[in-house]
């Protein structure tokens, strides 16, 4: 019997406004890795390799953190699950894809990713550049049926959404200056100004588009979008202070990548202690965004805080 | 002053439908041209270089083939303008892309593409794969924000069009299994369902496309899609038979290159005199699902036949 794409999924746990946060994370993961499991469905999949390696690159877990923000914006709107389903699936793609390309030889040229050998490695440069490209491609098609049912208007906004963050205006022009960077020529607007299109446009699209989906108003829109600005900065401020000072076996990877390769970093160029502060400041000025959410919000509140405090 | 995008610009030429396809080609031609680069106005790009190398690789002239099918098919609906450029831009945006990746030392390791250095011999690879997959994120930032405007639904139909023919069951999927067939293990039905996939799914999203964006009936959008599918097939065998038999000079690169790659090709398969034939009969078969159009599908007609004929 064929399954209906919104037919309720046996496998997929509900997750409902009334689980408490540290509850919510675990099961929208779980959810996650469902959806994408089916939205990257190796039958009918005209070639065998392709689908294969896409679905090794994404179906590795992960944090799952612009997932996570998609449905924990959606849940606070009351947003339909499928548009939520469809968004989540569709940014943590769009995430994935930038992995796979950054990691090869012509970029940062990395044989691990997440402890397993990068895509390139495990199959082959040519197939990770299909792969990257067909799992893009894949994110429109995945954000395009999931808000087909949106009200008149919705889906090409969010499509929209989608699109600006991926590419010149978001992350891949935000990737390109970090190429024209190397050897560490940013100072800290530059380095601000690179982080926020590189990381942050698709953080911030996560969220947004959570909120779209639910029907935010303007003004909401624009609380919501004040929050993820900050938290994606601070997530980047984190990711630095860890490279620093951060264990790397928790890391799953080297430490002190960033000094070795020269590279701008928050505490290079303000030092730890203040990039400690800035990343707390900017976590509270997260919080206050989302003051006139009541308890709808607290997994926003809970992935905000979690930025801050994360050993990974 | 800003100009809004949906102005009439004093560059475009407007092309209607009274002008005879012999006009309308180099005005629609030129039409897509200036689309393009409003769509890719290096002003506000925040990496320079970026921009560059995505204005290079698509303002470079060719036949604009797919732009050239949605507008012809936009023409016999009467559709919006507005939506037509959009859905042109986008195709055209998809294929170029398409090219940089296929040109890439990983893939085809081409030096040369329309005469000139390739995206990553003119910048570097890096560069050309940021630049392909920023293209690709344009397409979809274009039509969005060009089919907004239709009625309601109507967006997401178009842009899941798109997304679909771009990725692993189009464009992508295809490219996959070039290369995996490389040494000619296609047989004949291989070979026709490749090219369905790497060049047809494009070709038929082109012509969909301005159908959908003119508000074609499901009767109508069949009929069309007969026409696309049978004319990408004759497009495909017309290629193959132009690399046997084709002027080095009027082609623009050397010919001869299927048979020392030892790729599977329709003259090898089925030889040249039953190539010719099959693509005739496929162009006949085209014409015919026009049939119940009147003189408004006069310019698909004659792309049609312009397939077949064409010496480039």
């Amino acid at each position: 019997m064929t399954r209906c794409p919104s037919d309720p999924d046996p496998r997929t746990p509900d997750v409902t406004a009334t689980t408490s946060p540290e509850q919510a994370i675990p099961a929208y993961q779980e959810r996650i890795e469902g959806v994408l499991d089916r939205a990257l469905d190796p039958a009918g999949a005209p070639d065998a390799r392709l689908i294969e390696a896409m679905r090794y690159a994404t179906l590795s877990g992960g944090k799952r953190l612009r997932p996570l923000l998609v449905y924990a914006t959606g849940e606070a709107l009351g947003a339909p699950q499928d548009a939520l389903d469809a968004a989540a699936a569709a940014v943590e793609m769009i995430h994935v894809y930038s992995l796979i390309h950054d990691d090869l030889p012509a970029m940062d040229d990395d044989d691990l990713r997440r402890g397993r050998p990068t895509c390139h490695r495990a199959y082959d440069e040519a197939t990770a550049i299909l792969a990257g490209d067909a799992l893009q491609a894949q994110a429109f098609v995945t954000l395009s049926s999931g808000t087909a049912a949106l009200p008149a208007g919705r889906a090409p906004v969010m499509l929209q959404e989608l699109a600006r963050a991926a590419g010149l205006q978001g992350m891949a022009g935000g990737q390109a200056i970090d190429l024209g960077a190397c050897g560490g020529r940013l100072d800290l607007p530059g380095l601000e100004g690179m982080h926020r299109l590189k990381t942050g446009a698709l953080i911030r699209a996560s969220v947004r588009l959570g909120g779209l989906a639910g029907g935010a108003d303007d003004a909401l829109l624009t609380r919501l979008t004040d929050y993820a600005e900050c938290i994606g900065l601070a997530f980047q401020i984190r990711d630095d202070i860890l490279d620093v000072e951060g264990d790397p076996e928790t890391l799953g990877k080297a430490c002190g990548a960033d000094a070795r390769l020269d590279k701008s970093t928050f505490p290079a160029l303000m030092g730890l202690e203040a990039s400690r502060e800035r990343a707390v400041a900017l976590v509270d000025q997260a919080l206050e965004a989302l003051q006139p959410l009541d308890a709808e919000a607290d997994l926003l509140r809970h992935l905000a805080r979690y930025i801050v405090d994360r050993i990974h």
